[in-house]
């Protein structure tokens, strides 16, 4: 259904969401609050295709990107189908097959890497260390992305990539924060911050602001999901 | 999709969300954790389309059933585009036109009157106060389905209709609960019970949980979103 909304034509926006479940009810609950702030009160129209995690995780654990890619083109094509204008995948580590994903969606794709770094280029950022999943952390998903912006990335070792990836799975990934691991994440990122002077960290992996909060580090914090949620509803 | 689990089908559940966006997040998190629990871990595909519920509302207020018709039907033609295999409407005030509706889907809809009349029916309840938008508790929504299970329902007067919408209305709907209108809903509500031998309440507006608990009253508590909630994770 299309509204005319301020003299434009209002979009639908479409989610690949469940991946996982906690994170997706941040981005449904940020794009209706970002577009009612936005256009004083208006509800946006938006649907929410929401997969199954274990699946996806199985493609990424096991390297099948080919299946990945299906995956997601279909879930894409399924928002597609059901009028959304715009779709966003709700979740850092699918992106690493965003490309062929986009070259298959018959709709525009936000992409969450693309509009982290033009943030990070807005905020004057030299220098960024990068959180996530290891998946996200090890295939330089940001790392490459960011360098094309001339912003430099600090990617964590390979340890302490698995120390981080443990936090998030499975606790994290179903919205829970346990203590011990937070304060072990803390000590991890506040060190690489001072080792490698870095400007800022992304939390890349949509759950991890639930961890990481701006005032536990002395540096800028860029929470991808919000960055993501807010071109998101800029564009509909 | 199809995923094939524990030797049958999994179905991919539709939901008719935005109306309000507040119960549309429990719909969610809900659909996810039924079926978490039920299955051991797997994840479900749901898709939710979201639509503006002023454009709703607007519909219900006028009387203009004919538009809400086709726009809950739209809706449900585009969830069953996206793959969904059944779908629900998550709010109580549309379901009075559920049966319009009905006859245009393409695919099963699963109704939350007829589910909370299963329900009371399986508790045997004899009688249950209504409660919801004016519109549910005005429309003969649940007198009329309860009738046909051979449940009486005591509906609150004109006056109190307004109070409690006015409760509903715009904070309830927006997650907002004022302790002020929480403080007189429970009086009218425990007035009714005692005043009628009510021996249930329904909770016929998905936001009215927020405000109510069981611990607040003597008798059962009827939660149509949860009960609609668990239909749908046992039709998947």
């Amino acid at each position: 259904m299309i509204c005319l909304q301020y003299g434009s034509v209002m979009k639908k926006a479409g989610i690949v969401g469940g991946i996982g479940p906690a994170s997706t009810l941040d981005y449904y609950r940020g794009v209706i609050e970002g577009y009612r702030a936005r256009t004083g009160g208006s509800y946006p129209e938006v649907v929410i295709n929401s997969v199954s995690m274990s699946e996806m995780m199985s493609f990424v654990q096991n390297k099948d990107w080919d299946s990945l890619v299906k995956m997601l083109a279909d879930a894409v094509n399924d928002l597609a189908n059901a009028g959304a204008d715009i779709a966003a995948i709700a979740s850092n580590t699918p992106h690493i097959v965003f490309e062929r994903v986009r070259k298959l969606s018959p709709v525009p794709l936000i992409s969450i890497v693309e509009e982290t770094c033009k943030y990070a280029q807005r905020k004057g950022c030299k220098r960024i260390l990068i959180t996530g999943t290891r998946f996200t952390m090890g295939s330089g998903l940001y790392s490459e992305a960011l360098g094309k912006y001339g912003i430099e990335a600090v990617v964590p070792s390979e340890e302490e990539q698995a120390d981080i990836h443990g936090f998030i799975f499975p606790n994290l990934e179903n919205g829970i924060v346990v203590p011990e691991d937070r304060q072990r994440m803390l000590e991890i990122v506040n060190r690489l911050i001072t080792e490698h002077e870095a400007d800022a960290v992304a939390l890349a992996c949509t759950e991890l602001p639930l961890m990481i909060k701006e005032e536990d580090l002395g540096v800028l914090i860029l929470d991808t999901a919000q960055i993501h949620i807010a071109s998101i509803v800029n564009s509909i």
